[in-house]
């Protein structure tokens, strides 16, 4: 693999000196999939157009880095999300193999369009909540699950795989606290309509650790097994890898993150921050978990493009390598 | 407690509807000390000398937001860190009761500056590396050890309280990987010589979850009660919150943070960058800690602090409150 490093960075003898100790726990899974989720999640919010060639090699360099599904883009309408309106294009110039490659998909006419471009792996999203629902899809919540699954079974029927995204888990801007329950009932429907996982989002970024634990007895009491979830945090309050932490000692073994912590301005008070690959892959490193995924490689993609995008990775990990 | 919030700042009620559910964990302890650290550990390496009057706000500021115990200063050489050369005058304006302000104390010299400032409380610090004390102290380990173990007695001779801080417990810039052992035999002479608690301090910010739950066995190992130890995290990589996660299931109830997260540049590849006190209490809320701390308050002293000193607070919790 060869990686080019952003300009002035650190030499890979001293990368490999200031990398952490390794401390296994023996009560902590062996291994762990990053799912990885900047080209799509990261760049959806972003207003500068990245030019459909710079978003291929960025997924690229993220296959070559290790990371096992790089979701690639979204067949939102283009109205809503300008920064996607290339999705047909992207996948065309990583196929023909794009079962490593899911694509967002919100309804039947996104999945027809990702049918058409050859899409083979799909995930579907739906609000935890009626407010987010109502002012993001402009549905209700039970209209908004049932698109969902509509979309989940026509794929399945194609012989798509389906992920499944629940949003708002920890909490929602408009109505604050969210039973544990609402939303493990929203992950059963999408488990039933044939998600091979759901990953639970934490969108405005407020959970901590023992709602973590606590989302995840729910989600067992009800049947969901923890090997059909995955966690998907956004670092606005700080507390991503914390809750990484309390989902690993629950078994969760799939976690989101973004390469470069791309998804919004660490800055603003918005509902960003996506946990930063690198941030997640240092602390899977010291716990002696296997990614199969190389830190600097996946650093070095990252650069790339937080410095197309003009701004500094919010990566504490990029920060601190970044001299 | 009457609160001066940072101008254009997110109104009382919506902070309260941001505010993490509580999740409380019947395995992490119900109470906890937050030792703030942000007037001396956050400011010594500043370059903008800042005035003595605003350090004394900062502390009352800190104190008044329900902080047990808040270090002031340290009686280092002016010629090494000229920032705190007002350390007498800083405790003169805190006086007369010093006893939940403790200063910083190198050595003899320091310690006699310290008693004619009515100081009641110190800290002594020592490296658990043989490298950094030389680098630093321009000693062998040993001797820096010897020479904590002369002002801890001494200063405990004259009824002060004394804690200790050992740097480097989890990484060092030049040696690399720290033998645990190495560490918790410079906590235990510290203990032995006096210290009331032992501060173990992740100088680089390198070190991960496991490796805290590591080094509290090897503690308990030679005898050590965790109750005689904090955690000191620095957020280099991202990592201060899952390592105080591993620190509370281990048992600890002593955690040093930082207001505003102060103490070096976020964006500087430096041994810098303080677990901020506000991201700490955002976790502690949502797992339903005890800390007397009010998040509003550490929040404003911290923005006010952070204004002065010229740029945006690295604290996760204090980027997304602040529009």
């Amino acid at each position: 693999m060869n990686v080019e490093l952003p300009p002035g960075v650190t030499a890979e003898d001293e990368l490999r000196q200031r990398l952490p100790a390794v401390h296994a726990q023996s009560d902590l899974p062996d291994k762990v999939t990053i799912y990885e989720v900047g080209a799509r999640d990261g760049l959806q919010a972003e207003k500068l157009s990245v030019p459909t060639t710079a978003k291929i090699d960025f997924i690229v360099d993220l296959v070559g880095a290790g990371l096992p599904v790089v979701e690639a883009t979204s067949f939102v309408s283009p109205k809503w999300v300008p920064q996607l309106a290339d999705a047909a294009d992207v996948l065309a110039g990583l196929g023909p193999d794009l079962s490593r490659h899911p694509v967002l998909v919100p309804n039947m006419r996104g999945l027809e369009r990702a049918l058409a471009s050859n899409a083979a792996a799909l995930a579907v999203f739906v609000s935890a909540t009626e407010t987010f629902a109502r002012r993001n899809l402009n549905m209700s919540l039970l209209q908004a699950v049932d698109a969902a699954l509509e979309v989940t079974e026509a794929a399945r029927s194609e012989g798509l795989s389906v992920r499944g995204y629940v949003s708002m888990c920890f909490g929602d801007p408009w109505e604050g606290q969210v039973k544990l329950r609402q939303v493990s009932e929203v992950s059963k429907a999408l488990i039933d309509a044939g998600c091979y996982q759901v990953s639970l989002g934490d969108t405005i970024g407020v959970g901590t650790a023992g709602h973590v634990a606590a989302l995840l007895r729910d989600h067992e009491a009800i049947g969901i097994d923890l090997d059909q979830l995955a966690l998907h945090f956004h670092d606005t309050y700080g507390q991503a890898l914390a809750n990484v932490h309390a989902g690993l000692q629950a078994g969760v073994t799939c976690f989101d993150a973004s390469a470069g912590g791309i998804g919004g301005c660490p800055f603003a008070g918005t509902a960003t921050g996506n946990l930063a690959t690198e941030d997640l892959l240092w602390m899977l490193t010291g716990l002696g978990i296997e990614t199969g995924v190389d830190l600097k490689a996946v650093w070095s993609a990252g650069s790339k493009m937080t410095a197309l995008l003009g701004r500094p990775s919010p990566s504490r990990v990029a920060q601190a390598l970044t001299p």
